[in-house]
């Protein structure tokens, strides 16, 4: 089952992380740049560059997350790098995460779901986020995929970003929350389906940069597996992100984009050894504010 | 002003519906289909029937909607198709309705946004689905792009599915619900945009399926364009899609796409000249519940 074998693997790597191949073209050092001009150039010169991001950090992270918009900008020559380095990352034995924020009425889900998980699936994915406005029958088609195919999905519960609050954080007469809400929909949507870890195929994403409000989604959604966004560049810190996890560092994975592929601009030297020691740099951080990963 | 200029579209063509592209590969009829087996060969057929059935179209309708689920399900060859169909539909002086329903925080959003609106679009689109689960920051990079290029996006308020009402009805202590405070951020998103006809560049998506929240919608948001899924499969008639116009037939475009798209099923004949006949039949249907549309 998909998120006890990331579990496993978060238990192997020691590290409830994940490296965000939101790889914008401007992020490449200069000589990587030079001469890409076409959309197909660029693409060749982002999948090098996260090729070797990739080799950097196997063995560090269990698993990268693909940002599609930082592909979809160059239409079909970008959908293949985006297919490329996904591939790459399984043909690497990481986990991949797709990170498309997919959402529709029933029928149209259906046509993303097999995008992402049907046989034919464009793209080699293990989890994909989700976002849930539409309700049961927008986020259905990908929950029986899931189960078809041993996959995962994580809705968008709590956002990472300054304005999340302006919709998910308005309050009902029960003192519940949008985001609670959400919450309680992604339990329905996932209940039943718990791997031996204790976690569905229907996770949730909860920004590191919301403490109090992970604190309390954490013990509302128990069986949740928690897709955290918001470390580094966006604010969050290791000790704000500490209330996502169960005990023994168990149960959510932390991103970092541009904290590693764009470590060589701080640190200077090689980019991909520069996000190797900001992956590693990173592991420990959580490592010490977690007090460790219990093996079960 | 691109809704200016649609509205006057509407009105040229006595019209307010758009031909949804949601085209299945199974939609097809059989002689298009067969030997069509890889991604290429099928988005080649589809791409022919989307141009036939364009060309039935032009003087009857302003406009077309694009669904990407439909063509991302094919990956790197799909997007190819999408981008052909939106061009196509383009030079042939149809206005392009891309419906993503892309959201994300705004690093993010931007990538997205320039994908749709920016100078070096991948496709030539006029406006967009949104979806604003994520708040101001999410949204912001589109609505800068619509002022500089003059286009539009459509922020989903009250979607036509049967479980939208899951989150979307939900109800605060002041008696509002999500959909309508979604509303409320929309015109917000929206405000000092206000073309000629009134409308903001900044619209919404309000299901045909749900006419009383359209009533309160329609006084809520006066100055919002409506794009209206569900008529017809989904299970919207003219008369439940009325609550979404203002006087005169203004402010709202309705689409249809399987009602289009595979009329010549019922109707038997060529599929083209079925879905001319289906949009002729669709537009008087509209326009006898509308009691006409009013030029300025």
């Amino acid at each position: 089952m998909i998120f006890d074998a990331l579990t496993r693997a978060i238990e192997r790597t020691k590290n409830p992380t994940c490296v965000g191949l939101d790889t914008s073209f401007d992020y490449l050092p200069s000589p990587m740049k030079e001469g890409a001009n076409t959309a197909k150039e660029r693409m060749k010169a982002v999948f090098s560059f996260n090729r070797n991001i990739i080799d950097a950090v196997i063995g560090i992270v269990p698993a990268v997350k693909v940002q599609i918009a930082y592909y979809e900008v160059y239409g079909a020559a970008g959908i293949e790098c985006f297919v490329r380095t996904c591939a790459y990352a399984k043909e690497k034995g990481l986990f991949v995460i797709a990170d498309c924020k997919r959402n529709d009425i029933g029928t149209t889900a259906s046509q993303y779901a097999r995008a992402y998980f049907g046989e034919e699936a464009f793209a080699p994915v293990d989890l994909l986020t989700v976002n849930g406005y539409l309700g049961t029958d927008g986020v259905r088609p990908f929950a029986e995929l899931c189960e078809k195919h041993d996959k995962g999905i994580f809705v968008l519960v709590k956002t990472s970003n300054p304005s999340s609050g302006e919709l998910q954080d308005l309050t009902f007469p029960d003192g519940t929350s949008v985001y609670e809400r959400m919450g309680d929909l992604v339990n329905a949507w996932g209940g039943g389906t718990e791997g031996e870890c204790g976690y569905t195929r229907v996770g949730a994403v909860v920004g590191a940069t919301y403490p109090e409000e992970a604190k309390k989604l954490r013990l509302r959604m128990p069986h949740a597996f928690f897709l955290v966004p918001g470390y580094g560049a966006q604010g969050g810190n290791a000790s704000m992100l500490t209330p996502c996890f169960h005990e023994g560092g168990r149960g959510a994975i932390v991103n970092n984009s541009r904290g590693i592929l764009c470590a060589y601009q701080k640190r200077g030297g090689d980019y991909a050894e520069a996000a190797r020691v900001a992956a590693i740099d990173m592991r420990a951080d959580l490592l010490s504010a977690l007090g460790g990963i219990c093996e079960r």
